[in-house]
């Protein structure tokens, strides 16, 4: 792996504390680091270097899925780390940084000046950081320059046309890491191997075998710090235009003989050109919003959206999205996408289910009337996971049960998200980071529903904390026959057992 | 449930204390037995009622998977059982049997005159006892009657021609109830519900998706007592004629819309009268014959085939064979069928391993060049499970590897195959039985191969006790390109484990 430089803003943030430090540990330990790695952290605040060290070894006993017992190894590690106060708006301060990262350079003898800038800091901060890391030269070394952001591009289609056209100025297109850390799940990274490299899935892959896809990601936590950011945002935009759609992208691109980086990233926009528009005025016949009232959750009672500190009591934000999707391609003519997001909700899942047709349902036979649907369940939070639902015959009973083959990742070896990302971006390999046509098309299908927002040309349905979220959203599935599977608590452990016997 | 008589010829012997007494306990603590049940064992020597209720406690508390604990249970059940010398041959006996079936009856409010006829007996005796059943009257109640046996079912085509002839003077062919346990096992029985019942599984049954179908049944045991009968019979009888084509025919059979009793063995029928028949001049080409010699297993050394006590010592009996099938149905034409069984291999084993297309493989791409095909691995012994192998990215490697969906039945409430079989028998469902047609076609088939053996037109093949068996065997598959998947121990292991990560 090269030599380089990372330039991390925001390294007394949050984010670098609980998952960039953790992240570069990890990696370290497992020798995936440069063997010549200078990191230089940026912050408002001025720090010592011994200071700043000591915060990323509290951040790594504290969040790293591995704990650091060798005091040596923790202390290699340390090593490379510096740091430097700097006012991102202030030119002179990249100046003084450029010559800390050539210094840097020299005493690790990196000769080669490839940087990674990783930007961990309030998106209003992107344009100003690129341009000066332009200006001050600190983007014009010998080697190669990498730029790491986070989402939100933009707030709706025109600003984030504006934000890349700032980037753009200081940074080429193959420059750009955007991290959707969904991206980064080792389960949806295996999405596209798993359909693609197996003729047993690719062959049932399309309209023939599949009645509905169905993806979710609920979360039961509220808005808590980030009633600034989120009651100007709502789930459409914090989770929907890009965790959503990627997982979208990722379960429906088309299938691949080659697997290569530009392959996958291709198929993905791809898919996305093939996403039937919804407009403006017809969103509320396929988009359900809604917003929490106050519940109760695992016995706990919590507020109502409105009454969150931060909130505006008469926001009309959605924390909940739910949507019906259609792809305009032969291969998924007739297959409803359902897709739903929401806060405050009964339970935490991400998951995506694939129901299979069921012909053998509409058949005269008993085989048919017991018979439940094939699923395919593919469980990405909690635990990374895959499970097919069967039908078998009960020994005991002679009668038809559902059974389930099981496919979990090892949990305790697992990487997290951010170390494959980074480790990903280090060696220049973009295939899981969002490239601006998938953003800008992303956009593109979303603003016609971010306008019927606005308008309020939909309704905001209500929905209790800790339910499943507006009924509104169960409607959907319903006029197509269809219902959201493995929703109760009883049908959830129903799957995870072994139930024949 | 309908209240019966259970005759049992053969009550002393071996199969009756390790399979016939533990499963009727199990069933009477489910409450699966008739509530009027008169069971009437039959041996060759006087036993009072009390010594073969104790024999059969003694079969119980050694044999079962369930012990009896409770004493007044196991007292109840045992007051069914009553016993009576007979010799099978003596038509005065029959009538002394009738006298004792009919007393019970009456002692036992069994109006029906139900009577099943269990001949756990050496098949030499089938005939002369079916005829006695007539002539008593035995078989002459106002209820209805069955007679329950099982294999060998003949020596050859013709002598199991004689056999039926002869049990079929006193017996319609429905009420035959022919036992090839490998149909009793839970993992077997769910097959056709498998395939059948899952739109998943069923798409992919044909030759556009399955490459070859591998069926195993391999023992570590050798002969053991069994020499007098097993030297004039070798594997071909003992195990190919009978388990090893139920094997193919649960899995090669056409799928069903309808899951109905005839249905299947109709459909067993169908497929044997599809399966391409092998000449006399041409089995050599198809297949293999062999005979253990002295070697290790599990570190233990093990004597030849020829020096077991009991057996030829110029013997070329077949101790395994193995053969390529084809069955002419457009669904399945083109992908090979391999079946073998033997005694002394390297270990205990049957399965049935279905190995899916790999068009992948042969593109030019990384993905084609790393993935294995696809299997779907049923397990029928020691456990019964199903496993799935498909490829998977490894996160942290990012190299596709294998990686194993899994479903195993809960052994620890699993109903043994004598139970489901007996259970079966007592409610009148013949599904999981053999039908005379499948038997007879059976025969049919296999009668060219015997006549080839018989008169040594194909080598007999030497493998060492501990082995997979002769090399030759892997050519069968080699010819086309495959080879038999899981033989090796890691390999094994391998599949077992989740090894991702």
């Amino acid at each position: 792996m090269d030599s380089m430089t990372l330039i991390l803003f925001g390294a007394t943030g949050d984010l670098a504390k609980r998952k960039i430090f953790p992240a570069l540990f990890n990696l370290f330990v497992e020798q995936k680091l440069p063997r010549r790695l200078s990191v230089i952290g940026l912050g408002r605040k001025p720090y010592a270097d011994s200071e700043f060290q000591a915060h990323v070894e509290l951040a790594v006993r504290t969040f790293s899925r591995r704990s650091p017992e060798d005091r040596l190894i923790l202390d290699e590690f340390l090593r490379s780390f510096r740091y430097a106060a700097l006012n991102v708006t202030n030119k002179e301060g990249y100046r003084e940084l450029l010559a800390l990262v050539q210094a840097r350079e020299q005493e690790l003898g990196i000769s080669e000046q490839n940087r990674m800038f990783y930007l961990s800091v309030a998106p209003e901060f992107f344009g100003v950081i690129a341009e000066n890391i332009k200006q001050s030269g600190l983007g014009s070394g010998r080697g190669w320059k990498r730029l790491i952001i986070e989402k939100p591009f933009g707030h709706d289609l025109e600003s984030a046309r504006a934000l890349n056209d700032q980037l753009s100025r200081a940074f080429d297109e193959d420059e750009i890491y955007r991290i959707d850390h969904y991206l980064g799940k080792p389960m949806v990274q295996n999405l596209d191997t798993l359909v693609s490299a197996n003729p047993f899935l690719k062959a049932l892959w399309n309209n023939r075998f599949i009645a509905n896809v169905q993806i979710t990601a609920s979360e039961t936590v509220g808005v808590e710090e980030r009633a600034a950011y989120y009651d100007g945002a709502g789930a459409i935009r914090d989770m929907f235009q890009n965790h959503m759609l990627q997982l979208l992208m990722m379960t429906a691109m088309p299938t691949a003989s080659q697997d290569t980086t530009g392959n996958i990233r291709r198929r993905k926009s791809q898919l996305l050109k093939l996403l039937r528009p919804i407009s403006k005025e017809n969103a509320a016949n396929h988009v359900i919003r809604g917003q929490y009232e106050a519940g109760t959750i695992q016995d706990q009672a919590v507020a109502a959206y409105r009454e969150e500190p931060g909130v505006d009591p008469a926001s009309t934000t959605d924390t909940f999205v739910a949507a019906r999707l259609w792809i305009d391609d032969p291969a998924w003519e007739g297959v409803p996408f359902y897709i739903r997001t929401g806060k405050r909700m009964k339970e935490k899942s991400t998951r995506i289910v694939v129901e299979f047709k069921n012909p053998l349902r509409e058949a005269s036979g008993n085989a048919g009337r017991e018979s439940v649907p094939n699923l395919l369940i593919v469980q990405i939070n909690p635990d990374e996971k895959m499970s097919l639902q069967l039908n078998g015959k009960n020994p005991l009973s002679g009668r038809m049960e559902s059974v389930h083959m099981d496919f979990a990742m090892p949990t305790h070896q697992m990487p997290e998200a951010y170390e494959l990302l980074l480790s990903d971006a280090m060696r220049g390999d973009a295939t899981f980071f969002a490239k601006w046509e998938e953003v800008e098309l992303a956009w593109l299908w979303i603003q016609p529903v971010l306008d019927a927002f606005e308008e309020n040309l939909l309704p905001l349905h209500r929905y209790p904390a800790g339910s499943y979220g507006p009924d509104a959203a169960s409607v959907l599935l319903e006029e197509q026959g269809f219902h959201w599977w493995l929703d109760d608590a009883s049908r959830e452990k129903e799957l995870l057992e072994v139930d024949i016997g």
